[in-house]
């Protein structure tokens, strides 16, 4: 570990306050500074990199221009939000960052009141912004309203259905397109190449330019409608970019470096002017530490590395990731059959695709980060007979919730949906976790439901779901490492609504949906020690349920416990509507669901979380006991 | 009733190939009779009316010039298809429109190898179509995908997401957008307006240049990444329209009621071209039919009528209509509490916010048919201590289900969310249906759900919303009339987290959630008629849910019924988890959850629904008398 950066400057900033008081000659020095701090914080806590270094001029200049946090600033998806943190009160924290008990990797708005608005997802910040300005307009209030937001987040719908709304309404929100033309993957779709046109095709606006563009803006004290009349009589109609096509004022591209760039134009921009205006701000990912600007993500998201050579500490694995046994079981599929495509919303590192498109080039499709868009183009891709596999986060696929119901569940197109990250996912904490889509797919008629208990398992499910045909089929696999067990050559084509015992036993039941299998198998073990004879069974599906084997198991065993990482209304939920519909709870069987707690749940490591929520073996092991010490006692009062 | 319109012509065409055979001139007679059929058949069975007559033209044009359904043809939202339905062999049910047993007033795959892909939500058909546009491109298929998407859809973001998405792929997909600047409701957005600028500023394209212009698409038969590299050197960046900026060929406006504009047109992008193009064609709603021109919604959905007056048959209601009752107590509260503000996602109709708007027009917002920033923005609107009620049906509210949960549940903001046509809608059938929104909201932390049991309910629980100010709370209701209770001058406050019980009994317990309470009050009568004390509780919170309640009537009954008109996973889901979890079922409670069936119902009157689902009175004694039923048999059995 190196010795901690030299930060003079930065010393004296506790608060945005104290950065006021500083003068702008000042600022280089102090972005160099905090850029220091930063690199040798995340280099201890591993985390977003290459994004918060990409905006630690603009978030000084921000800091240092506007009255922050009665003015409010707005960080789309939030991961670049590590230098305003250090300015905003929360240096003393930076290097608990993403660890259990510390800063979030996000702005949260829990956390201070300079992160007015949280986030995590992405394409949010200009319709909260909007919200927040239209709410200053109505108190009467002259604050400002800032979002920040990349040109990635820009393929996100939600961010045009905002602009073409804040266009409309007048309101004095200010949206600052930070253009690294590199989100996480390699941009992708028309609006990027528009912005590289834009940003290429005029150099950088002069002074002169600058303020020419800011005065017509800024003299226009008459009512905008007006002006808009004129325009439209005068016969305007083409020629502005598409941000003015849509009703903003549109400064720049400014170099995003340059304090000579930003602090003016963020001055005039702040004194004067009225209604929705876009500053295109030009910026690089990872600037400033030479291993980030060198890598091709530019350090997108790193772990822990060495500050002077830039090399991240890689724990061993003990077994393959999911994430890449989902892909090479996708890629072995892909050669079977060529109708297998796959479609990623800008994820294709973090989904595996990247291996896929790799082999596959023209097979494999990166929409931009467009959830929505991606899983009706495989839809379309479905009704015509190709097999498109989805992959996307269980938290990102709720963007895409209406589609997957109205698109595709509703036509009963065999759409294939790998579910990524679910459960607990450890540092990016609540926003990130995968907790809900048992619940919101396997309450759609039709879907086939299933969860992987383990990497062998998902093999199988990779391949059941390429021959499926008859519907949308869905498989949840976790955030890590699988258990290490012996991996098939390829995987089975499993039966459709078919569980499996793993290990039979008399007295007391668990029925795991995923991968709680190993600790469903070490509460067995336990409980068998202790006179309970146990039954494991991995359902394998949600959706559809096995009614033989659930029949069975609450027929011939005094408790039933069903364990999931994931939330109220998935799993246990079905198996319950069942047993009750049937009339299985009628005779007494003591059935107990183990389910995720009613609670969004900080970072921490995902076993540690899995254990604060009761889903670990303890917490099974718990359960069974508290069901039939509760058992003996009401016998006991009863009889 | 009037009799059948003369129609020679449209006799003479059951499917589309019977179409092409006719003389370019005889276009303008066909429009003419697909016109008066289309107003006979929608004047007998109520329906959308304005959509389908503004596009009579564009759709006869379509299936003349395109080999139909070799090539696909996609309306997006699918309410202006009933030309089509006409004109692709299912003249002949026209007339069972929207009826149970009869066509869909959609688009809809399962109906027709014409509709390739179904729709009812908005803003999906760009995504689907370049689905379907990228599988001929693999495929080596020559055949044309058209999507018809009107100018309040494209303010959907999703449409954007695929237009950019389209723009890079070069994939050959065509995209009509139709340009009736009215949408549902007046149009609302900068688009719209840019829109109008382009339809105005230009005039109509003569022959000369719409020929000039497609030379120039035509003709670059070179690779468009070329093309783009020298417009790229040359300086190229603004001046295209936005859909060129955006990687679109665009031509129009366009005349969309003039075969002189659209045959020609539409001819020369099928034989020529490549990459995505873009035709703006200008129609009027309601055109040729004089009530609709003159209406101000121009018949966008109708009851039955006279085709001679245009008046719309309304049958004299028993009970004012759940949406107005809302409306009128927003109105009430908002007189009480300046900070209630109104936010609706381009339906201020439907969902009585246009009352609203009509008093407090500076606290109503129309961001467009745009969920997901309707969402969002409101978040920022709490976030600053407003008190947004954000009006969407359930099923709309689906396409905002990532917002609810990142940006609201997750922040525990103040959202308020009315939510209309929960249960079984009738006529719209399964896309409209509002099944799932109990399952997908209750399942998260924090949040409030409620339910009103009938109108007065309703009331309370706007003012209950209203009060609440701790996190996001929801309060769901159905389409129709309410059941004709007495109404308070104005709702009280309801006390979170508490049902009520309504009628007392001592072996069955029916717990109802929402309007289905009615009919369990019916079937209590009927059980205590049968010797069977039943008692009835309304829950109205799934979420907290009552537990002294659910204690009391679990511990007390013999028999448990639950009744909602929602999905698995939801109100039902919550009782079972919590009677589970808390051993409550561990001596012998008959529990019966009584939900929506497992399917996509097709359209029928929501009463008949309701009973093919076993959710009214019948389904419920029968329910408890097979739970006592199968008691009796296992009790003799066991014991």
């Amino acid at each position: 570990m190196t010795k901690l950066p030299e930060t003079p400057l930065l010393d004296q900033v506790k608060y945005p306050e104290d950065l006021r008081k500083l003068e702008d000659r000042d600022m280089p020095q102090l972005a160099a500074e905090l850029r220091a701090e930063m690199i040798d914080a995340v280099s201890q806590t591993g985390g977003h990199l290459g994004a918060g270094l990409g905006v630690v001029e603009l978030t000084i200049a921000i800091h240092k221009v506007f009255d922050t946090p009665r003015d409010r600033v707005i960080f789309d998806v939030g991961h670049q939000c590590y230098p305003h943190k250090i300015l905003t009160g929360r240096r003393d924290r930076i290097r608990t960052l993403r660890q259990e008990g510390g800063l979030s990797g996000f702005t949260k708005r829990a956390e201070s009141e300079y992160d007015p608005f949280g986030a995590a997802h992405s394409s949010t910040s200009i319709s909260a912004g909007l919200g927040m300005a239209v709410a200053a307009e109505m108190d009467g209030s002259k604050r400002n309203v800032i979002a920040i937001i990349g040109d990635g987040a820009m393929s996100g719908g939600m961010a045009y259905e905002a602009l073409n709304n804040a266009g409309s309404l007048d309101a004095r929100l200010i949206v600052i397109l930070n253009d690294n033309d590199m989100s996480i993957a390699q941009p992708t779709g028309a609006m990027s190449a528009y912005l590289a046109r834009l940003a290429s095709g005029r150099t950088y606006l002069g002074f002169r330019e600058i303020g020419k563009k800011l005065t017509a803006y800024l003299g226009k004290k008459v009512d905008r409608a007006i002006t808009r009349a004129v325009e439209h009589a005068r016969g305007y109609v083409t020629g502005g970019t598409l941000f003015e096509e849509l009703g903003f004022y549109h400064i720049g591209p400014i170099d995003g470096h340059s304090f000579e760039h930003l602090l003016p134009v963020l001055r005039n921009v702040r004194d004067n002017g009225n209604g929705p205006v876009l500053i295109h701000v030009v910026t690089q990912k990872g600037k400033g530490y030479a291993p980030a600007e060198a890598a091709a993500d530019k350090y997108h998201g790193v772990n822990r590395f060495d500050v002077i050579t830039g090399a991240q500490a890689k724990a061993k694995p003990n077994a393959p990731a999911y994430t890449s046994v989902f892909a090479d079981a996708l890629i072995e599929e892909a050669r079977h059959d060529e109708k297998i495509v796959g479609i990623t919303a800008a994820m294709p590192t973090g989904t595996g695709l990247d291996k896929f498109s790799g082999i596959f080039p023209d097979r494999c499709f990166d929409v931009g980060i467009a959830e929505q868009h991606a899983v009706t183009f495989a839809a379309g891709l479905a009704a015509e007979g190709y097999k498109p596999f989805v992959a996307i986060y269980s938290t990102f696929l709720q963007r895409a919730y209406d589609q997957v119901v109205h698109d595709v569940a509703i036509q009963g197109l065999p759409v294939r949906f790998p579910i990524d990250r679910a459960g607990y996912v450890g540092a990016d904490g609540p926003t990130h976790a995968g907790s809900y889509d048992t619940t919101y797919l396997a309450t759609l008629p039709g879907f086939v439901v299933m969860a992987a208990a383990d990497e062998a398992e998902l093999k199988h499910m990779v391949r059941t779901a390429a021959a499926y045909d008859a519907g949308p089929i869905s498989f949840r696999y976790p955030r890590g490492e699988g258990v290490g067990v012996e991996m098939p050559e390829r995987g089975e084509i499993l039966e459709i609504g078919k569980g499996r015992i793993v290990k039979q036993g008399s007295k007391v039941a668990i029925l795991s949906f995923g991968t709680r299998l190993a600790d469903s198998l070490a509460a067995a073990e336990e409980l068998d020690a202790a006179g309970l004879s146990t039954t494991v069974a991995d359902a394998r599906f949600a959706k559809p349920l096995d009614h033989d084997l659930i029949r069975q198991l609450a027929t011939t065993h005094e408790v039933l416990v069903t364990v999931e990482e994931g939330a109220v209304g998935g799993f246990a939920s079905h198996v319950l509507h069942y047993l009750a519909t049937e009339g299985l709870l009628d005779h007494g069987l003591k059935v107990r669901p183990l389910v995720m707690p009613d609670t969004f749940m900080d970072q921490a490591k995902p076993e540690a979380m899995n254990a604060m929520a009761g889903l670990d073996h303890k917490g099974i092991v718990s359960t069974v006991f508290g069901a039939l010490g509760q058992k003996s006692l009401n016998v006991g009062a009863a009889e």
